[in-house]
């Protein structure tokens, strides 16, 4: 694996440092050097990148998402929950194959690292094929596989493949983890997460995912104490939305350790509400951020999740009481505290996850280190994006996917969403007769 | 004027039309004449331009903003809004002077048009400078001196200098046209409102701007009837905000044939509330969308207000309840109204003011014409821009400002940018000694 030094940058190293110049050496994955401006380094043996009037911040982390849908983007924006899940999303999702699955997480994936993503956390079906997509792409990705109950034998199966996908993909490239994804307490009734506890307890590592109130019907439906007392809430969890947890929820989810995935986004447009992020913050829970599926967002770019959580709470309880770095912190510490991975932050030993912005943009104006953290979470800067690490990898470079090809890749998606929606308009017509 | 000629592009030529193949002649400023994919034009004296793969919109119109403001951005973010006001925007303008001004109006323009902002209507303080910047960048213009009463001198000087602006630079280019900007009726008092009237019946054609009910502690300063006794609001206004007006103001404003500039996150990052956006709507209310200045928002991208805009009302009174083609008329057809001009749609006879988004680009995948509605206002796409025309010229082209020297205007507005901060610390360390 080649040795890269990265010269002359500007480099804001975590959520809490202030943005200086640095110059960063990389090696098998990793940081290992992080010198001054003008410290002496030896350069011999390295790919030297200058990185003059650039930024370099650590790559995001997506704590929520379902790349595959990226095929859904625009199919059902403006109808209730229930038309957008039951008539649009879950009737289209029976015409997916591996094949298709594989073309829609490479199309997800390369639109994530192309924002600055450089960690997934994906929960659907075909985890073989998003977890190969992870594998080409590049991105490091925490996979689950959607969980939910109709029979018994349906159960045992899809917990098989998420078992089987454990054994082939688990620790790939160092970057690619399967945990376990029961889709939620509405669809996975109590005694079977009991089942998944112990089954889970073979896999002590994982990180595991769940969807937990994310619409206000569902505290009708089950009680989050029942499913603590599954054991399943203490098995590193990340919960998706909690947009109506009250007090009572709040201190279970934080005795458990539980990770709460905020996805301003999708919550605002399928208008399931506002999640209190900052009374979870105050409670001592972990909170991160997700970009949830192109189906309901509809864009795969943290730093606008970023700004919209931070608006959010601004028009809910004031413009003080929630900051920027706050907000950074959830796509960066927060998302690889939750992961228990060396990543989020720019730090010797750490995993050489990294994203460069070019400086010399619109974007970046007034063009002051002081400001920049203001510019990544209030200007959503895009258009500036120049390149992406991950595991010491150019993933992203020159605005360009090195080692992809990219028009093949696109070809082969825009197929297949013509076919799903030639497969939906049938369907559709035959509905009924 | 050089004549010039659109070949291959996909056309989405207004809020309510499906997207297909066109060309599009332009001369003198005017669109001249759409042809279907495959009709004879003759190209002959024509310079030709094949935008095969490329989408073409009308150019996005901002109803309010205060282009100068760039240099504030983040400048504090995370304030309440009475810190942010009188601790940190109303001191620093008071180191402004007419070049600072004209270098911040540069800047504000140029991010604007690199975002598709083909119009924008501007309130502030130094009309001449913002008048020329608006002639230098080639951005249609809609700007008013902002007005307020301290003193009998204070507000005639604001005055005349508004009329001095009128006489300078009104119908420059077809393009830029001034009005009159009383800023609020908390600082202009009822009785100066009836005497601007008389003034404006001699500028019957002029757009006036004003702000309206943005915080909720106005309802107690003035109420919306008193303001209508003067006469004002009937004269062409846009008002901005109007976050806080209820049954009777939403009558008042109908009556008066009043435009409300809607600016989403401006009002969430102020922690100002929810406008109540469909309510105008369904009431027969003109409203438009605005950025309002970076100093607050801290983006110059209509888009960016299009989704937030969408959003807010999706998750305050339902998701089917607003649809993107409102959305989007708000920033076109709507903000077109509103100016009394021919823009907002591509038409032959309307004004060439037109925005290119290039299709090989992840923001606009699925690549399916049906779904480019979807993705201009819940994807944001932004790093795919790749031309803005305003009356029939290229004033960004392959992501440069052809005619500009964009280096030497941005060494500037940082020199001044500096300057400003400079000036504002010896200030805050000289407060109360």
């Amino acid at each position: 694996m080649s040795k890269i030094f990265l010269k002359n940058a500007y480099v804001m190293k975590s959520s809490d440092s202030e943005t200086k110049k640095y110059n960063i050496a990389v090696n098998d994955g990793k940081i290992i050097k992080i010198t001054g401006e003008n410290d002496f380094f030896d350069e011999n043996g390295y790919e030297i990148f200058d990185l003059n009037n650039k930024l370099i911040t650590p790559g995001f982390i997506n704590s929520h998402s379902h790349a595959v849908m990226t095929y859904f983007r625009g199919n059902s924006d403006d109808t209730t929950i229930k038309e957008w899940l039951f008539d649009n999303m879950l009737p289209r999702e029976e015409f997916l194959n591996d094949e298709m699955a594989y073309y829609g997480a490479m199309t997800g994936f390369m639109e994530m690292i192309s924002s600055g993503i450089t960690t997934s956390v994906d929960m659907y079906m075909f985890t073989d094929s998003i977890s190969k997509a992870a594998a080409d792409t590049g991105i490091r990705a925490y996979v689950s596989r959607g969980l939910s109950y109709d029979t018994q034998e349906g159960w045992e199966r899809r917990i098989n493949e998420n078992i089987e996908t454990y054994k082939k993909y688990n620790n790939y490239d160092g970057r690619i983890k399967i945990g376990f994804g029961p889709h939620a307490p509405y669809t996975v009734p109590m005694e079977k997460f009991r089942e998944l506890s112990e089954i889970i307890n073979d896999y002590k590592e994982s990180i595991n995912q769940i969807h937990i109130y994310e619409g206000l019907w569902e505290k009708e439906s089950y009680k989050l104490s029942d499913l603590e007392e599954t054991g399943f809430l203490s098995h590193n969890v990340i919960a998706a939305h909690c947009v109506h947890a009250d007090d009572e929820d709040i201190k279970i989810l934080k005795r458990n350790n539980v990770t709460v995935a905020h996805n301003p986004s999708s919550n605002m447009k399928l208008g399931s509400g506002t999640a209190p992020i900052k009374k979870f913050i105050d409670s001592g829970i972990n909170v991160t951020l997700g970009t949830d599926g192109a189906g309901s967002n509809n864009s795969l770019n943290i730093l606008k999740e970023a700004h919209m959580a931070s608006m959010l709470q601004k028009n809910t309880i004031g413009p003080e009481k929630i900051k920027k770095e706050e907000i950074l912190k959830m796509c960066w510490e927060n998302g690889a505290h939750a992961l228990n991975e060396k990543i989020g932050e720019i730090r010797e030993g750490y995993m050489a996850d990294l994203v460069v912005f070019d400086l010399n943009d619109e974007e970046w104006l007034p063009n002051n280190t002081v400001k920049f953290k203001s510019h990544l979470v209030y200007n959503i800067p895009k258009k500036s994006l120049y390149a992406t690490m991950i595991n010491g990898k150019w993933v992203y470079f020159d605005r360009k996917f090195p080692g992809i090809n990219k028009e093949d890749i696109y070809e082969k998606f825009g197929k297949y969403c013509d076919k799903i929606e030639a497969d939906f308009y049938n369907y559709s017509n035959n509905l009924g007769k």
